[in-house]
């Protein structure tokens, strides 16, 4: 038996999605490729509310980040971060020596809307990169508001990593005007991990188009100009396996309905809270909570190692605290097909392992 | 039923692989996850006859290719193609502002010895760059000779592309001096296109010590450090799915033994040229044969896209030409788990719908 896993991904996956994974092999550059690679865009273009193309690329969502703010980077990039997640970004640029600021919020913070509107008003930046949910720490950033204030210039690329939220909190990227939303397929997605997806806008196609040394494999206008030439192929040879997988599951969020989904999102995310107020406290500010994961306060110094330890022997995984945070927080991510009864199986197995519901601890 | 595809890649992957891509998750930053990838990583160790790093990568072949001219390349880098996939090596080059000279020979010959050891001997090239097998001419390069030429030298990284011969043709990276010997899973391995693997010697990690801008996704010394340092873990989520199948096939593998496996390859390889020689012509040069891998002149002038289209009624597929060589040639690959049963029972289908068995064409 697999464990349950309530770490901020990879995330277990049900059987019938597991099943789609060992489908026989087709040739990728035939039609069934076409038929597939369509279908999957149709659908994310729904789950993101979108008319942006969508890119599919074989790999985490780090390197589809990293071809984001390698494609979109003209003069220079602004990068916001809450946390760990936040600062890869930054590292990102560096490492592919695209120019950035980074400004840093404290840990547990959102992204202070404030400060974004000082920074683009410099003038300096034709880039913006925001973490939507950042899993060091349990905020959710205002993307919307965020989003409100690049509306007010024309040459600013939005970008935001959506790895841990979409699929699990509803992101209308046209809307909101998101030029590159990226995500992975292990997180709220429900699949195994392998697989990252991207919207791209026209605005973006265009800057992409105005930049010079976008690299190789995630090049995000190389991909776009191929899916167009080529009737939704890759240049190069896709994980078809997550293709089957993610164009099955697809289909099951769209039955469920989205709305349903992200409204059971949030109601594992509220039992989440609720019990970690009552035996601990929320380590992130209350006014930005996700929906996917909960950061929780090591209020009563348990040994968060030995808790994991003891859950795993009955089949359950938490995830510690990320990096500095460690063993000062831990998480219990809520994201993918779970349900409100799985939930309360993981509360019920943690308050039994350290005694809450018998003693004081 | 899925079609057997004798397409250089992705080819039919046996039953028992693609179940093991249905293995429930488990997280990537566990014991598991370690045993899993130390595990994989000391069997490919034997494939690759090497006490190199083995480093894993979610992507197809392409990326850990641009990763290794990337991180390889301090002065200039010389790129000898035999075709389209050697071209890619210097497209990679300069999509990442990497400086590189490109070396050409006319297509289906191969790499000229005399003119590798012209160029290295100018002293401006730092790496080189060889496609072992050239998918789209049938080519198998002297990657050995070449070898005994960057003996000479202390300061020349060696990159290999084996993506279409690692697992059907023996390379003897450390005996040949191999310092990034890069392959896919998709051919010769047998498994679903979605992982890269490559060699990493202990020059060609001083190297990239050297060198800054690496990116960040195919960053081999970022990767190397990693798995050093948290027991063969890696920086990005990994597919899971392809390392569970790719370790069990790595047993399979090694269960029919490596000069097995090798042979079989080249069983099937006679197979096919002696058939070839009957009906039509090999188009390749004859001394370098790819053992995977055959590339047929169409000197009958038959409608290739027509032959495929009635082999696939039949469930077989082939691969016409690539790019210039369209109808010109086909080609048949003859790599992974494929017996001369199969391969014979492809041949006949040929010769059945072309009516080769009962009339001059």
């Amino acid at each position: 038996m697999g464990k349950k896993l309530f770490i901020p991904g990879p995330i277990d996956v049900r059987k019938e999605v597991l099943e789609k994974m060992s489908t026989p092999m087709i040739g990728h550059r035939g039609g069934d490729a076409s038929t597939l690679q369509k279908s999957i865009s149709e659908k994310l273009q729904k789950l993101f509310y979108t008319d942006s193309t969508i890119l599919l690329s074989t790999s985490s969502g780090t390197g589809l980040m990293e071809g984001s703010i390698r494609c979109s980077t003209l003069k220079k990039a602004a990068i916001f971060s809450s946390g760990a997640f936040g600062d890869r970004w930054y590292k990102m640029a560096i490492a592919n020596n695209v120019p950035a600021d980074l400004f840093k919020v404290e840990d547990g913070k959102a992204i202070d809307i404030e400060m974004v509107e000082k920074v683009l008003s410099t003038g300096e930046y034709d880039v913006i990169t925001i973490t939507h949910n950042e899993t060091s720490t349990g905020v959710r950033n205002p993307i919307e508001e965020i989003g409100d204030i690049i509306k007010k210039y024309d040459d600013i690329i939005y970008c935001v990593d959506a790895v841990s939220s979409a699929g699990g909190i509803k992101i209308e990227v046209d809307k909101i005007g998101i030029d590159i939303c990226v995500t992975s397929v292990q997180k709220a997605l429900g699949l195994p991990p392998g697989m990252s997806i991207c919207t791209f806008s026209q605005r973006a196609i265009e800057r992409a188009k105005q930049i010079s040394h976008r690299g190789i494999y995630f090049d995000l206008l190389a991909m776009y100009e191929y899916i167009l030439k080529k009737d939704y192929q890759y240049p190069s040879t896709p994980s078809l396996s997550h293709m089957f997988a993610l164009d099955f599951q697809l289909d099951e969020i769209l039955k469920e309905g989205l709305d349903n989904r992200f409204k059971r999102h949030e109601d594992m995310a509220n039992l989440v809270r609720d019990w970690s107020r009552k035996h601990f406290e929320i380590f992130t500010d209350e006014n930005h909570l996700s929906n996917t994961l909960t950061v929780i306060k090591n209020t009563k110094g348990i040994n968060v190692s030995n808790l994991n330890k003891k859950l795993q022997e009955r089949g359950y995984q938490i995830a510690n605290g990320y990096g500095d945070l460690k063993e000062k927080t831990f998480r219990i991510s809520h994201m993918g097909d779970y349900t409100l009864d799985d939930i309360n199986e993981l509360l019920d197995n943690i308050e039994d392992i350290l005694g809450l519901l018998n003693k004081v601890y």
